[in-house]
């Protein structure tokens, strides 16, 4: 077996540990005679396990007990439906569009609904700045601000400190930085991320809902998409993904290994900022269009100066054991997604080889 | 490791070759440098899989160009809601209730609309028969009829010859039946199926649809929910439950190995047989409530003449090796489920126990 180190948007590199733990436990999980993939979900072992990776969950993000923990399905693009169906309740909502992520969530809420609005787009920048507080045209009776914390393909993150009370609920994809590094989670209404990136297996979507914004949902929508229906019947209302639950367990409790959420952001901290070096002192052969002030710690976009060198830069990192390092079609060039699971020394080769690879090349 | 017997309702057994597999590929697949959990659902390992995948799922159902074949999420729950929400079109649909499963199915219809209809209902017989002809009220200008082909809870099966054409499409929840012997999926609008019995772990729903029932759902649906679209983007509007879809795919590759759905047919037969024989000739010490022309052959519900001796059953049984022997709740009594992953000496083991369980203390 090699593995190698994997840049992957998502679904995205785990931590070795908990693969391993998986791999032991695949027939027999803790000598239940069968693994978790084979287990009722209403048995005695997986409601041990759904219990304590919601405790573990609550523990690592600080989530007070006002807020439901959902263990759903979809993805974030279900989501993009589901939020507008159980929280309009026949009002406007107001999404702020700072990249590709958000604005299909505004596409997808404005087929729910017509009164969505947009209440602000940075796409004139090429979706590379976050934008300015009077470009942001807010409505004081949305029934929810959307926004989008990290964008995945743009590399674009909001700072914490933007994070701002506009009298109305916050929600927020968070998909691809989620535990990456702590957060208010008390500032906002609902939170969402599909597990790809920083949770476990795709087809797991997280979902945390402050109670108050339970049973506003109509009730002609399908009733797995009714949160306050999820949350009564502990996300088991149908089968959930048990398998891709376990996993995220396992991913909880290496997190807290790690030090928590505390202990992976310095780790995170380090990575980009080395990563984001290699960039911005290579003369000009690597590019990374962001704002300084919002540049993502989890997906760093780049080009090349000399676009007929991507295929040559993919060829060679990948004979380095560097995988998945094309950008995403709508922006080209490179990226490198650092979520927790590839670590310093993993970042460290990347950057050596795009030192190495400048040197040669530039 | 110690596995045991798992008549486990769902999710259920798995082939050990399959867990073994996927134990082996765990942490690197194919030399790729990473497991499946890890791979985008973009790249050439990962769009090998869900092909190959699919072309295992045609040949060993004999599935028409003329149908599409969808990997979703949300289980048949999700689908209860899904299916009238694109197939309705304004029109009223038919429902023919016959178990717990059916009658999730038709209310969560009528939650989507009131047109939904209910033709036939067998609860005045707790769920013991099929609908006699008579008994069933066809609307012919419905937009389908829906039937559940195996009734998980009450053990009843539909079989193959009593399926006939009405004149409008078919729609069929074949959850717990699917890949247990042959099926006449021309005879069939729209076949669904939650994996977590027959195809690979929850969190993954098959849905076999004709293409000429796709494009008819209105445009405010959420568009994961969309079988046209979903179907044009080949399952991957967005990112599939990647992991499930190649535990399914070994599934299917086992499932060939054993003569395909020929061969699973004749052992299911068996499996069966001697189930029902143990519990006919136990001189009324189990019974099973259902008319013999319908009984499952996947799911075989039991009650004790001696309800006292229920927890005796269930400690003994699980001491001997034998789980998930406990009947719904909503049925009582005991409940063997002996999907595909059953071998006949899991099955063999039960009857066995059962045989010298009614001796020892009839």
């Amino acid at each position: 077996m090699s593995r190698v180190w994997n840049f992957s948007a998502g679904p995205a590199a785990l931590p070795e540990e908990v693969l391993l733990q998986a791999q032991e436990e695949l027939l027999d999980w803790h000598g239940a005679g069968c693994g978790v993939m084979e287990m009722s979900h209403r048995g005695k072992e997986f409601t041990r396990i759904i219990e304590q990776t919601e405790a573990d969950l609550r523990e690592l993000m600080g989530i007070p007990a006002s807020y439901k923990v959902l263990f759903l399905q979809g993805g974030a693009t279900q989501q993009f439906a589901q939020i507008p169906l159980n929280l309009l309740a026949g009002r406007s909502a107001d999404y702020i569009v700072t990249g590709a992520w958000s604005e299909k969530a505004l596409k997808e809420a404005q087929r729910i609904s017509p009164l969505v609005r947009c209440a602000a787009n940075t796409k004139i920048s090429n979706f590379t700045r976050l934008p300015l507080a009077d470009e942001i045209k807010l409505d004081p009776f949305a029934a929810y601000l959307h926004v989008c914390t990290n964008e995945t393909v743009h590399g674009i993150e909001i700072p914490a400190q933007r994070i701002a009370d506009t009298g109305v609920p916050l929600v927020a994809d968070m998909s691809s930085h989620i535990l990456s590094r702590p957060v208010p989670v008390e500032k906002f209404g609902l939170i969402y991320a599909g597990a790809q990136k920083n949770i476990g297996p795709s087809g797991l979507t997280l979902v945390i809902v402050h109670q108050d914004l339970l049973g506003m949902a109509p009730l002609n929508i399908p009733t797995v998409m009714d949160y306050a229906v999820m949350a009564e019947n502990g996300s088991m209302l149908n089968t959930p993904p048990t398998y891709g639950i376990y996993i995220a367990g396992l991913v909880f409790q290496w997190l807290k290994r790690q030090g928590g959420l505390e202990g992976i952001d310095t780790v995170n901290a380090e990575k980009a900022r080395i990563l984001y070096e290699s960039i911005d002192q290579s003369g000009g052969f690597y590019h990374n269009p962001v704002a300084v002030d919002c540049r993502s710690r989890m997906n760093v976009p780049f080009t090349l100066a000399a676009p007929a060198l991507d295929s040559v830069f993919l060829t060679e990192s990948k004979a380095a054991g560097l995988m998945s390092l094309k950008g995403h079609k709508s922006v080209g060039g490179m990226r490198a997604s650092i979520y927790n699971a590839v670590p310093l020394a993993g970042v460290q080769a990347l950057v050596d080889f795009m030192n190495d690879f400048a040197q040669r090349k530039g």
